[in-house]
């Protein structure tokens, strides 16, 4: 058995510093092994143009960083969370830490880029991979990713059982529609999904629709948050039950597929 | 415009011929461009031997499919159903047909078998495809096929505006998922699902979860049905509203796919 603790949080557009001291104090709140955050945790979301995200980016190895990967190593949790990634050879993407045994376990970088995030991130390229941890696999997939459903298929034949899904969303249906994905998976989703409002110079005003969820691989929400609560709360899942892909006597969910009928899955038509 | 009939019936088991006047009968009752029936809607579901399928199964080139060729002509409307197919070669699948102008204008053989099925039928060959009808482009999936992200995704690539989803299902999670089938490709999808209860030799005691319905590109449920009703209703949807993939000034839906970086898409890792 494993304790999820999702925190939906509002973070403070462009204060890495206020932002990463919540996270720390929220991992204190309550007690898990794995502390699931929302997307651009720690920067806020609604920049204002390309300088600005260069500006609040993080490398991967940066103080933040190294601070929480001390803490998941004397407290033997683990964290997710989004951050905006700076990378040597100056992009910035939209990715995702999972951050345990006081070190760097997977980094994402989103695939599928929202809105104006197009104008101010590099369309991620570390595609979707599985890290155990915990005797358990997990993977990642951030925000409007949901919507593809090649993205949590991905990793389901990945061999996710626990798909970690840090969201920034302003629209209402993934909440509902990650119904589907667990149950054509066979996976746990736990969606961290922020609250608050944010604008910027570019008169974007973007309310987060909160709604964060933990959803079982038999589609039952095991867990959901209201649409405008600041909490972090937990859950105790058996991620093994995501292995059992089994339907019945004559079924079984991921083995029955028949890629060679499907169109799409390398290049569009 | 365009205005489909949902039929939501309880056809009997191995009585095609009663079945096939129920088809016809009930394309009489409401006015409407094409009218959708259930999986096997002129066999019935619960067989009990490969025998008993390979006794009511028809080829394509059959008195009962004659006749609706001719329904179609003479009132200018279309129709789309299930039915045990029978092949030159012995081959039986569990297939739709989409009959319309006096022709068979498309067969689709059911791609992913659901539990017994996999003892009666010989898994589809055809693929999905996507054929144009009164200036829409139409694409049938069939009950179990709703749980492959795939099916529908094929259909949306292939340029389908609404998917024909003839449906015999016991279990109630596709009637919720849709919601997600829709959205992720926004697509209409109208599914015809049966009622009733079906027992056979082998100890099956299958109750039909009915709650046919139309579901929007937007996840509007349009038209639904409840669990145990039979009817035949109707409502008018304009097809193109599913050509309008754009989101917002910077996404389109299908064209931000990137399926360079998806796995599975032709074989399982």
């Amino acid at each position: 058995m494993l304790t999820i603790a999702i925190a939906q949080t509002a973070p403070k557009l462009l204060d890495v510093e206020a932002n990463f001291e919540q996270v720390v104090n929220l991992t204190g709140r309550i007690a898990a092994d794995i502390y699931l955050f929302p997307e651009l945790c720690l920067s806020g979301y609604a920049f204002s143009s390309p300088e600005e995200v260069h500006g609040w980016a993080l490398h991967q190895d940066n103080p933040y960083s190294g601070r929480l990967m001390r803490l998941t190593e004397e407290r033997e949790i683990a964290l997710c969370g989004g951050y905006a990634e700076a990378t040597a050879d100056g992009a910035i993407y939209n990715s995702a830490f999972f951050i345990g045994n006081g070190k760097l376990l997977a980094n994402y970088r989103k695939t599928h880029l929202f809105y104006r995030e197009r104008q101010f991130f590099t369309p991620g390229n570390s595609g979707f991979s599985v890290v155990q941890y915990l005797g358990a696999r997990f993977g990642m997939m951030i925000c409007y990713d949901w919507i593809y459903p090649e993205a949590a298929r991905s990793l389901a034949l990945l061999g996710a059982q626990v798909i970690l899904h840090p969201a920034n969303l302003v629209l209402p249906y993934c909440q509902r529609a990650m119904f589907a994905r667990s149950v054509e998976n066979r996976v746990f989703i736990a969606t961290a999904n922020r609250v608050g409002r944010e604008t910027n110079a570019l008169s974007d005003d973007l309310l987060f629709t909160g709604g964060s969820q933990v959803v079982a691989p038999d589609g039952e929400y095991l867990l959901t948050f209201d649409d405008s609560e600041s909490a972090v709360r937990s859950i105790q899942i058996d991620p093994s039950a995501a292995d059992n892909k089994v339907l019945n006597s004559f079924n079984s969910l991921l083995e029955d597929r028949r890629p060679e009928l499907y169109v799409g899955g390398v290049q569009s038509p």
